[in-house]
Parts: structure tokens; sequence; C-alpha cells
């Protein structure tokens, strides 16, 4: 019953924009256009708000989700620009020793040269959007409570989803939004045959490595290139000879002349999460426990496997891409903690709550409505942080490669117990095509050495835990349960790395198709571990349901009290990122990231040129983008304005990971660049927007061209394109 | 006989200084100011140049040296303001436990509460500069050549010091000019009642420590105050408390309003050491070897200091001040490795020498004079860079307290022996007040257990070196002519820390006092080591001298040569830092560290509040500092354009180490601030101004005058000077 109610009061979301919001702040839905259209006007738009928001034209539609990563249609024979970071698993696969494309670049001159992207890519073009929140939680009876209250909105999305799918030509999913306030069925047309056109060498394409992530000054020519194929009836098929170039409603044009500081952008996209209604309570143990323990585990995991895998060994090459993410996020932890400790966000999101409180107290009938919910979600977030200690440790112990892989095939053949339609999502058939492919993956990124290490060092810590705080059914299997001995410990590992099968893909794949009794009478023992694991687990997840069956009603009650809230102040409202396609807007702007420091909105040729180091993995460049830095080839693409060509481009944008390889858009819709990165101190951005840090970070499209032109040869994809000069 | 030729070239230095000069480079001596006049002016110099060389006048006679560090008078009651980090060993010297003035700051609310400053402390007022080239090689024979030319500069110096020093409130020193072309002799009175008026706490005067250490933006307020004593006639005199201030002859104004961008500023003081004239012989050995290796043997010191001596034990307290000397260093070299890997230095110093080579060829004269000079000078450096890699592992052998104390010792024993006239510099009785002071400092800096590992792990690495390579005294005291035994060297080093008395402060006074034959019958290990070193290193020294005076002659024939060069291309010539009074003058400038960024010439209080971290030992800012910024209490000293008061500003000026604590004069000569550190990209300018990169960091008036008046109670002080508004 509470969902009518909530749901008359979202009426209201986002008719009001006012004055006060602050510029660029917000991922709106597309139909939310309508109602800033004043706003987007003033800020510069010259396209109508209206069309923008018609999913079958012109922008919209040549707006197109690889599934984590954005991208676009710039050709009517389906070419796709995303960043080069998106692409580079396809391009890692196409390449060998002998013809690396990551350090060499790829051109296809025609089509006959374009190769298959990696396995499992997908181009995905949204097709609809539809309010679903009658149907997934507009139906449960008002006594479904706690774990019913989940699996009910869990068997509503399937049986939407399931509805939706009618081949596997589409992909549906159902959206949640305000924390469970609005659900939203969207169906994607899954374009299965997808294929590299072009990507510039790494030291172009990830010029800055690790060391300029996140940062600015930035000189990277984070672009790729995919195309995406079709049968000749236009359908979704596998990859065929005899496939043709998808000819998609809309493509952007692209504007050769890129933007001037202050110019209007706009980024296309699908945002993947942000958290910017977390409690006061929720944002204290994120920055105060979450981050900082997770942010040692990381470099511990780090230093174990620079230690267990040296430079230049056999193992390190298989770590590279499980380091690189491990520092990644060690390094946006630690931005986002000292951005906290710096500023005042947890004051000012208690000072939020209190005044939320006190609007709602002011009213009887919104102090019936909505007078205990903050204390009540409060009382649930408690209880969910309880176990958290043991959560985090346990979950890094799970990152080594052989726990997630028995534990994944044993939920397999349970789930395989149920028909299709009541299986767990992740483990219905729709989903076998990835699971395979991860099934796949493992051996390129497993070494026995390194992950023994991981896990006896984890496990040391864990094992230091106060019994009360344990995992019975682990502590049982390692024999924690009579108290910790590094060498049995070691000896165990030792045992259940030598004697499992789970380390060949063969193997892996063959277990997909075993029963659950299979599994009991395994003598694996990495089987005989998530099979031990398996009743708790489940006893575990029974809990872990319940409270999210109780957070999905009081969620969407506290969302529904603050959007009321925060309209009655006139403030913005939109819904936090998850994946579904948004619209941010605002302009080409530098930052001061300090006092006495200004960054300046473009970055230029002779700033990467600068940024050169002979042989040096990550600022390498090669002798002819260096000659013709040097020798001022600048062609069509110099400005004055620089005394060069413009490299990467700073704005305001709101923007968060998932974004990465969406278009940027200039006031007309024309293809001005591809964001692909924010800058150091806007990390903390997925949790609090700040108009003074917050700036994305672009790369133009002058520097594209010029790249594509002069350094490339990648004139053929050049001219496939639109170009506006 | 050269010198004579040479001489007559020295007429031509400086008289140019023409359009291609590079604004703001160069150290000028005060006689050249007449010279550069034209300049002077049109960068917008107020007063008249003739005047400015003048020692006896205002602005020059305001000018003071500590030694090592400049400073300025403020007031006609000799009252001195210098920085911070000059002033740091006497405020440290009058803080204890329960008065810790480095943390609390100190302010003498009359002459009555100013304290004396650390044991040794001088002001020292130049009172003549006197060319005596002539004196020091004009009048050596031309048969005179290798050590003994050393030896005869040596005698001449000496005997125009002794006869200069006329009484000890007199210090006179040669200084050798362009390598030895020029000498003057330089007679400055020393005022030894030093007494410290105010300094604020160290949370204002080193806001920022280590991390800050040349970095831009920057938030120090490094400025302290001393007062010159003399006795009533006016002359320096030992403390008394019947002593009365100094009256200098000329002391600053104090412009309140401090200085805007572009700006004419100008810094008179003492810079220390400069390297522009090298060769690029010189220049790659330094920058391809010296830097890299002493770099190294840095970071491995500050690890060995880091483990024995962990953070919060008693060592550790002992070694800050060398962990923070090691570490600053490794920073500075690092810096320099940076630039000079990004920069061409290397190139154009080849170019140029290339260039000078075919100039001197082109003419039969120029032939005939200096056509052998380059190859000549770099067969020698090539000589003098033979046993550097010995030379160097030993001098950070060396670095550790008693290894040095002992050879001082020993050495002075020896020196003791001759008439005073023939000692060697250092050895003297007019040095007997410092070489006391550091004999007693030692045990402030010194725990056994972390010079024991650092020999350790030092003399290992040394072991290694080929035997042809090594230094045979040195092998053989520690038995490495036997081959290399760890555990037999630990040994030695724990009986020798163990047995030795030189730890003892009462001791190493004494034998202060003893005959080389007791030292040759001691028993302490340490003497023993330095009785064994003797020899070898007499011997040493005496290849040195002899490679010093063969370059003595060949240097400044190189030089003449350059200047000649330089000037025939209107270049300017000025002479390398050395320690004397120099005038640098340039504006107030920001500058772009890298393309993208951009450091704004002045910093804030808002910027300084931003970098405050609560309890921090960098960064900790007192609640009454926190509280005036966030109430916006500016006082007289908001300025609009910044919407707050300036903290820190940048200039184009030319300086280096011995600069610190140097007036800033805008173009009327009024003090508009304290130069007290160039940005991370100028620490190349030793080697290398670079217009592009080069700034020096001031700290603003009217933020010392904010300090002095809001936070620390200091209005008395800035009563007593003429304040300018």
């Amino acid at each position: 019953m509470i969902n009518k109610k909530l749901l008359k009061a979202l009426s209201f979301i986002s008719f009001a924009f006012v004055a006060q919001s602050q510029a660029s702040e917000g991922m709106w839905q597309p139909h939310q256009l309508k109602d800033i259209s004043a706003e987007l006007k003033k800020a510069g738009l010259a396209l109508d708000p209206k069309q923008m928001q018609n999913l079958d034209q012109f922008p919209m539609n040549a707006i197109i989700s690889l599934g984590g990563c954005t991208a676009s249609f710039l050709s009517e024979q389906g070419l796709v620009v995303t960043n080069h970071h998106c692409a580079y698993g396809s391009i890692q696969y196409n390449s060998s020793e002998d013809n690396n494309l990551l350090e060499q670049g790829f051109v296809a001159k025609s089509l006959a040269e374009e190769v298959q992207a990696a396995p499992g890519s997908r181009v995905y073009v949204t097709e609809s959007l539809t309010n679903v929140t009658d149907k997934v939680t507009g139906n449960i009876p008002a006594s479904v409570k706690g774990e019913a209250y989940f699996k009910a909105i869990e068997s509503n999305e399937k049986a939407l989803v399931a509805a939706c799918e009618t081949s596997q030509d589409y992909r549906c999913e159902v959206y949640s939004f305000h924390g469970g306030l609005e659900y939203f069925l969207i169906k994607q047309l899954a374009i299965r045959d997808v294929r590299l056109v072009y990507a510039p060498p790494s030291s172009i394409g990830k010029f800055g490595g690790d060391t300029d992530n996140w940062m600015w000054p930035r000189h990277t020519g984070d672009w790729a290139f995919y195309r995406a194929y079709v049968n000749k009836d236009g359908k979704p098929a596998d990859y065929s000879k005899d496939n043709v170039p998808f000819k998609p409603k809309a493509f952007l044009k692209v504007n050769a002349n890129g933007v001037e500081e202050n110019d209007y952008v706009m980024v296309l996209g699908y945002p993947g999460r942000t958290n910017r209604y977390r409690t006061a309570q929720e944002v204290e143990n994120q920055f105060t426990w979450v981050y900082p323990t997770a942010k040692r585990y990381r470099e511990e995991y780090i230093d174990i496997i620079k230690t267990v895998a040296p430079e230049g060994s056999d193992a390190r090459i298989k770590y590279e891409s499980t380091l690189a993410g491990l520092a990644n996020y060690a390094k946006n932890y630690g931005s986002m903690m000292e951005s906290f400790s710096k500023g005042d966000m947890l004051q000012r999101k208690q000072n939020e709550l209190a005044e939320l409180q006190a609007w709602v107290n002011a009213s009887s009938e919104r102090k019936r409505q909505y007078g205990k919910t903050l204390d009540e979600l409060n009382a649930l977030i408690l209880q969910s942080q309880e176990n958290q200690a043991r959560g985090l440790i346990l979950a890094y112990i799970g990152r080594t490669n052989l726990m997630g892989v028995s534990k994944r095939l044993y939920r397999l053949a349970h789930e395989n117990e149920k028909p299709d339609a009541e299986r767990k999502q992740g483990y219905q058939e729709r989903d076998m095509n990835r699971f395979t492919q991860g099934m796949k993956r493992v051996n390129r990124r497993y070494d026995a050495e390194v992950d023994k290490a991981v896990l006896a060092h984890f496990i040391a810590q864990y094992a230091q835990f106060p019994k009360a705080e344990r995992n019975l059914a682990f502590d049982k299997f390692f024999g924690l349960d009579k108290g910790f001995d590094a060498a049995k410990l070691a000896k165990q590992l030792d045992a259940m790395h030598s004697n499992t099968q789970l380390d060949e893909e063969a193997m892996r794949l063959a277990w997909m198709k075993k029963p659950v009794k299979a599994f009991k009478e395994s003598k694996d023992p990495y089987i005989q571990y998530a099979v031990s694991q398996y009743e708790n687990d489940t006893k575990l997840e029974k809990q872990a349901q319940e409270l999210a069956g109780k957070l999905a009603q009081i969620r969407p009650q506290f969302m529904s009290a603050m959007i009321a809230f925060k309209q009655s102040k006139g403030e913005p409202v939109y819904a936090d990122a998850n994946g579904s396609l948004r619209i941010t807007f605002g302009n080409v702007k530098g930052y001061s990231p300090q006092d006495g420091l200004v960054a300046t909105p473009f970055t230029t040729l002779e700033g990467m040129l600068a940024k050169y180091i002979a042989g040096d993995h990550e600022f390498d460049l090669f002798e002819n983008i260096r000659r013709a830095i040097a020798d001022k080839n600048y062609g069509n693409y110099y400005r004055k304005s620089l005394d060069s060509v413009p490299v990467n481009y700073l704005s305001t944008l709101d923007i968060t990971g998932g974004n990465s390889g969406s278009p940027t858009l200039n006031s007309k819709g024309e293809f001005v660049g591809l964001v692909f990165d924010g800058v150091y101190e806007s990390i903390i951005g997925d949790w609090d927007y700040n108009p003074t840090y917050n700036r994305a970070i672009h790369t133009s499209v002058p520097f594209m061209l010029w790249t594509m032109e002069k350094i490339d040869g990648a004139q053929n994809i050049v001219d496939e394109m639109t170009i506006v000069r």
C-alpha cells in the first residue's frame, strides 16, 4: 500500500529545477528533459529538448551501450566510437606477439579488414524505457515483508524481463530508481557481431597510463572504433561473413573544430552508480571504515602479488590487469578519503537530514507518513553494517580465482534444478553466454602461487577476528575452529591447488553441466570447499534478502520524503546513476584544484611531447608523433588561442564510471569529443557533486582527427564520418 | 703571466647587457650595477643604480649576512629580519620541553625579554669589497704550477685575510670569481651579540614542512626577527647586559601593501653557489652519475635510519635533522635529474662549447691564446673524475659522526704544530670558535646503533669495488684487504663504538688540545682510525691540490675566453654565485609548470586553511589562526583582487641557497617580503636558469604584518618598523 502513496509523490519528481540548482549537477533521465527544458535552453542547447527525449530519434538513438561502457554511432554504416579503454579487451584479443595491436594500433582500411571483437562483445541499442513500477511493486500485498518482499520484486522483475526478451536479439532489464521508488523496464536491441575498426597505439590511446589516470593535465587519445553488424534482414546475428553493417536510425555528425572555453556541452550515456542520497550514517561508515579498510586490503593484495610474481615473471603478466584494478581503486578510495577529510560532506548530510526531519515534523500529514522513516532506515542500515568487517575480508578472500569459480559452479548446479524462470538472476539461460565466457577467462589471470599467498595472508588476518564475528562454515573448512596454524593452512592450500582440476578450462565447462549430486561426491578440494560453504551461504543470503526486502520498502519511503523536501526548497531532483541512459549538461571550463594553481581547460600537443619518456611503458611516443609535433605539422587542427592542437579538455559535466566512451555533444548535438575520466578531486563526486572541483576530462575532436589523418593513417574512417568544419 | 692577459680581458666584463639577455637571469655584483643601469631603470628601478652599489649607503648597507643565510635591518635599533629556517637553531636553542618556542613561537615584548641566539650566531655587515686579483695571483711567477700554485694562492689569501682581520670584530675572506679569474677581499663587521626578538610558531614559520619544501602552491610564514647588539662604544662585543642595539647606517622601510602581479622586485643577498659556466663534460657527469648515485646513497641512508631508529624512538629524535637534510637533497637531486632529462641543457652546453671553440679558432690571436684551453680543461676534469666513485662512497661513509670528528681532531693536532698563519684554512685560531661549536653539537645528532648500521651498509657496498679503485689505508683498517666479512666488520664496529670516548663532549674538547703524539699513543679505536688514515689522506690531499692548482690556472683562462665570446654575442656576463653580495632583479609573476596547469602568483589565507590537517606536524594550525581566517578578520591587509590576504608570491628572480632570508625590495627599495625558496622546476637553476620555469617564492609583507598583529601579538615590533601604507 505504501507504494501507491509514494507513486503519487512521484508525479512531482523533477518538475522543479530552479535558480538555486547547482550548474551541471544532475544525471537526467530522458523523460525529464521536457521538465528542464528552460534550463537546457538557458545553458545554450539549440536542439528541442522534447525531441531529445525520444529514443527513436537523433541524438538519443545514436547513443549505445556496450555493457559497462557507452558508445555512439558516427556513421550510417554502424560505425561506433568508444574509449580505447572500453575496447581494450578486443584490441588485446586480436593481438599476438608478432602482431601486437595494443602496442602498434590497428586500422582496418576496408570493411574486409575489420576483425571480430572479443567474445561476448555486444552493442546494445536502447529501444524503449517503460515505467513498470506498478508491475514490480504495485501489485505486492501489504502483508508481504522482508525476504518475501524481496522475492516478490525479483519474481516480478524476472517475469517482465522474460516477457520482454522475445529472442536473443533483445536484452531487457528492470532498473530501480530512487532506491526502489520507481522501476523502469529497458529493452535493448543486442547486436552480437561487433568488429574492431580502428584503435590508436596504446602510446596514444593509453598515454599516461596509471600515473595519469584520474589526473589533470592529461594527454590521452582514449578512443577506438567498432562497427556493428547484422544479418541481411537487419537483425542481430552471430558473426558471419555475409553480415552487413547495421544501419542506425541516427548517427552523430563530427564537429572538427571541437569546443572553446565556456561552450555548452552535454554527455549522453550510461553512468553506472552514484550515492548522492545516502544517509549520514552510510556516508560516515563508508568514508571512515569501508574505504580505509578496503584501501588497506588492496595495498596488501598488491604487495603480495608483486612479491610472489616479480616483474618479468609469467605470473606477473597474468596479474597485470588484476594489479591495475586493485591499484586503480586504492587510488580512487584514497582520493575520496582525502576529499572527505578536507570537505564538510558529512556535516552537510547531517544538517540536511536534521532539516528533513524538521520539515517532516512540521506537518501532521507528513509526520504521519514519514515521521519514523529515517529512524527505521537508519536501524536497517546499522543492521546491514553489523557483519561488514567479516563480509569485507571474506570478499577479498573470495576474489582469488578458484573460490569464486567453485562457488558459482555449485550454485549453477542448484539453480539448474529449477525451471529457468525461477532461477536466480545471473544463472538463467539468458546469462549462460556471459557465464561461459567468465569460466573460459580464468586461466589468463590465474597463478596458483599468487592465489595461495593471497589466501594465506588474508585468512591469517581473518583468523584474528573474534570467534563471534567469524563464519563458522569457513572456519571449519580451514580448521580455524581449532585455532590458527599458519603452517597447516599453507599445507592445506598447497594440497587444494595441487589436487583441484578447476584450473583447467575444460573441467570448468564440464562442471557447468553436472548435477548437485556429482559435486557432493567429488574429491576435488575446491568443489568440496564450495559444497561445504553452500548451506551457510544460503542462510546468509536469506538473511541478506530479508534485510534487502525491508530496505526495498523503507528506502523508497525515505526517498519519497527526501524528494518532496528537496522540491519544497526548489532543489533539483534526479535519480542516482543506475546504469540507465542519462544526460548531463554544462560547460567547458577549467578549475582551481587548490589555491595558487589553476587547471586551464585545454592541453596541447606540446604538453604531450613534454611528457614523453623514451621507452617508458606509460609515456613513450612513437617517432612519427614526436616528429609531427616538433615540426608543428598541425594540418587543419591548429587553434590560434592555444598556438597548437587541443588534446584534452575539461568540463563541469556530472559523470561517473559507465559514462566511459560517452560522446560529448555541443549545443547542436554534434560530436565534439569523448568523455573518458574525471579529475582527482572529482572522484568523491559519486557521493557529492562539488561545482568547484568536479571536472570531467574529454578527448578533443581536433586531436582525434589530427591523429587519424597525420599519425595513424585512418583517413578512410575520417572520410566515412560526416565532418562539420 | 697568463693572469696579466686575463686581467685585461676583465675590463670588458659585464659592459654589455643587451636585448637578447634573459629577463631576470643574473646575480650581479654591486660594482656591476652602474653597467646595467639602463636595464635596471627599464625594469622599473626608481633608485639610482650608482647609489645602490655603495656599501655605505641605503639600501646595500641594510643587507647583512648571517653566514649561510642573508638578513636585513628593519629599524635603526638593529632589528634584523631573516627566514624562520635561518633562525631555527636559535629558536630551538631557547626551547625546552616546558617552553617549546619552536611550537609556540616567541615574541619579546621589550628589549629586556629578548633572548640570546644560538652560540656562534653572528651578524655580518659587509664594509668593503676590494678587487685583490693582483695580490692573489698577479704576483705568482709563471714557473709556479700545480700544487705549488695552489699553495701560493692559499698563502696569498691567508696573508690578505690576516692583514684585514685587525681584531675579532672583523671577519675577512677572499672570494674567487669566474673560477679564479678575479678575487675579491670582503671585509665584514662581525657582530657577536645576537638576540632572538620574534619567531612565529612553526605551524606558521614552517607551515607545509618537508612536503611543501620547494613546492608551489605555498603558504609559509618563513620569517623571524633578531636584534644585533654592540657595546656602548658601538663595537662588537660578547654578550653583556650592558650592550646596546647596533645602529646600522641604513635600514629598510616596510611597504604594508606588498606587491602586485608584474611589479618590479629585487633581492639583495648572499647566494651560495651556482654552476652556470661548467663544461658539457662536467654537466653530463654530474647529472648522469653524481646526482643519481648520491640520490641512491641518500635514500639508502634514510632507509637505514628509519629502520634502526623507528618513529618515536629517542634515536629517531636525534636523527630528525639528519633525515631532513638527506631527504631534502634527495628531492633536490631528483628534481634536477627530472629537469635535465626533460630539457636540453646538455645539448645547449655542447653547442655552446663547439661555438666557443669555432669562435676561438676564427681569430689567430684568440687561437694562440685559447686554442687549447678547452681541451686542457677537459683533460683536467676527466682526471678529477677518475676516483669519484670511491670518493663519493667514502664521503657518505665519512658522514657518520665519529669518523669526521676523529679525523678533524687529528688534523687539528697536526695543524697546531705550525704557526697560525701556516695552518690550513678551517684550523686557524680564527676558526676555533666554530670548530668548538661543531664538537659540542655532536651528541645531539649521534646514536651508535644508527651510525654502525650506516657504516656496515656502505662499507659492504664499498667492499664490492675493484681493488684498484679502493683506498688501501681504509681497507687495511677494516681488514677489507683480506676480503670482506660482514660478521667481522660488525664486530669491529661494535668494538669501536663501545670503546671510543669520542662520544663524550668533554673528551672531544680535551682532544682539541692534545699533541700528535698523544693521538699516536691512544687506544681509542676512533683515534686509531684517524691516525691510520692520516698519511694516505695527506697524500690524496696533495694530489687533489696539484689538480686544483692546475685547474686554478686553466679555468680562469677558459672563463676569460667564455666571457669574451659571450660579450661578442652581447650576452650578459655575471659570475657564478660564491657566497658574496649580489643583486638580482625581475618581476612578480606566475608560471605554467606544465601544459594545462598555471601557477598563479599569489596564494591566500584561505588556501593555507584548506591545507590544515588537525594534529599533523606539517599542516597543523592553531585555533586562533583558523578562526581569524574563517572569520575573514583581514584587518588592513585585505586585497580585493584576491578577496583575501596575499600569503606567498612568485617572482622571476635568480636566487639560490644562501639567498634564504634575503629581503625582497620594490622599485623604491622598500621591503616587500622575504625570499625563502624556489619552485620545484627551478632547482636545476643552479646549473641553468630557465625563464619559463625559474620562480622564487617569497612570503608577503601583508601576511607577515597580519600575523604579527592579529595572531602573534607582535604589535611592538610592527610599531618599531617604519611602515609605508
